[in-house]
């Protein structure tokens, strides 16, 4: 068995373990909360369990997809076994509805559907509080190359129609949601990170009801209920 | 001659007046001075003429390589003769130096040189604060093809080119710049509105004083001087 040792470090979200290959990372999901960049802070009991297994059931669908990604396989309740890559500084946003900082951008009420997906690269940087980027800022700042960023935007647009469809058919709208990738030891693009409530927007498709982190930036309560009840969506339990 | 008829619109620098022609304009510029979205106001005497000469010039020197743009001639000191666009709704900025929001934007000291330009497109709408937006935000817009995309990014770095070499040659560095561009009655993508300080940052190579907008912007004073100056560079009186 895979041995977890040294902490490599430690995200709002969860921990980076090494392990005794150093081609692979174990990944603990914390029950931390934080919003606005970092601004608002909570726990929310569950929560690490919850994103852990969501987590792990999205990069299996992606799997069957023949979408490869970081994940190599769930180890206990909050530690997943994944690849270790250098992560690209871009959080990589993909909407299908206009619903925050979208909505706000251009004007659009939340809920409108948009008529083709927005892709958007987001510099991972707190300091900075991650701004919007377009492709020349990122070539200015060499965090990835032109060919690379092709790469992300077809990956992305891939596992946007992966999820949606998957997600359709279990009464949940694919509003929008966050991604990074890293590169591997051989260089190649590989999707990393989470896919859980915390990093997309899962609305109701009947009621619109938010089943993600919206319920804790906007107060609305039921976090850590909404997030079991993806969960038992996607019939796990 | 030219009549000049009715005004159609006055926007914060310059009005716009019909012709007996329908597809010429007569574009008047005004002494006004706007900045942070219409926040701050003045009047700078003499800036309508300055501007009005300044454009005129650059206009005329991108027609002397080839570029051309809405401008025919300058009828007066503050008003030119230019060819009816309908104005895509974009504000098409290119960088040579780290200045301003880009500064804020990257984590860049101002004045630190870019390894290459960087373009930027803000989409144009006082309501919404002039949001800098992506290939992907404009085709959810609908303000623009990608091929008419494709060819307002070259015809904008062709223009940088042929302005930074013009501009250093008489000791200023083109920091960055705004255009506007539109289609003309063929569905031609025409360079079209101002260049001049007001939507140019202009360094003096030498000392790096700043020739622009900005001692608007930062209550520097000798705001006409600059404008004046940067008149004289150019050969113009
Ligand atoms: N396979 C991986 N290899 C290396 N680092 C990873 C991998 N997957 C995710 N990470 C990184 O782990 C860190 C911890 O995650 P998280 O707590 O979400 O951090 P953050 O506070 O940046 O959101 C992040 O920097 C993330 O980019
Ligand atoms: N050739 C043209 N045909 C039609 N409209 C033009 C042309 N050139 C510039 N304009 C428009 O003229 C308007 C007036 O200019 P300006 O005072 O700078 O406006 P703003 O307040 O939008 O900056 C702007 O909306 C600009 O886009
Ligand atoms: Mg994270
Ligand atoms: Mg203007």
């Amino acid at each position: 068995m895979m041995e977890k040792r040294d902490m490599l470090y430690e995200g709002k979200a969860k921990k980076v373990f090494k392990t005794d290959d150093p081609n692979l990372y174990v990944i603990e999901y914390k029950d931390d909360a934080t919003a606005f960049n970092g601004q608002k802070r909570d726990q929310i009991a569950g929560k690490g369990e919850l994103n852990n297994k969501i987590s792990a059931l999205f990069f299996e669908l992606l799997r069957s997809k023949g979408l490869d990604s970081h994940y190599v396989k769930r180890l206990s309740d909050r530690e997943q076994l994944v690849r270790r890559v250098t992560i690209i500084p871009l959080e990589v946003v993909v909407r299908n509805i206009a619903a925050g900082s979208l909505a706000k951008r251009l004007g659009w009420e939340e809920g409108r559907e948009l008529p083709r997906p927005v892709v958007e690269f987001y510099y991972k940087s707190d300091e900075l509080g991650d701004p919007l980027i377009n492709e020349s800022h990122i070539a200015v700042l060499g965090v990835a190359t032109p060919e690379q960023l092709d790469d992300i935007t077809t990956q992305a647009l891939k596992i946007n129609e992966i999820l949606t469809a998957y997600l359709r058919a279990r009464n949940i709208l694919l509003v929008d949601f966050k991604l990074e990738f890293g590169l591997d030891a051989e260089g190649r693009v590989l999707l990393a990170d989470e896919i859980s409530p915390d990093t997309c927007r899962f609305w109701d498709a009947t009621t619109r009801e938010k089943l993600d982190k919206d319920r804790f930036r906007r107060d609305l309560g039921r976090v850590e209920e909404a997030y079991e009840e993806v969960l038992h969506r996607l019939g796990g339990q």
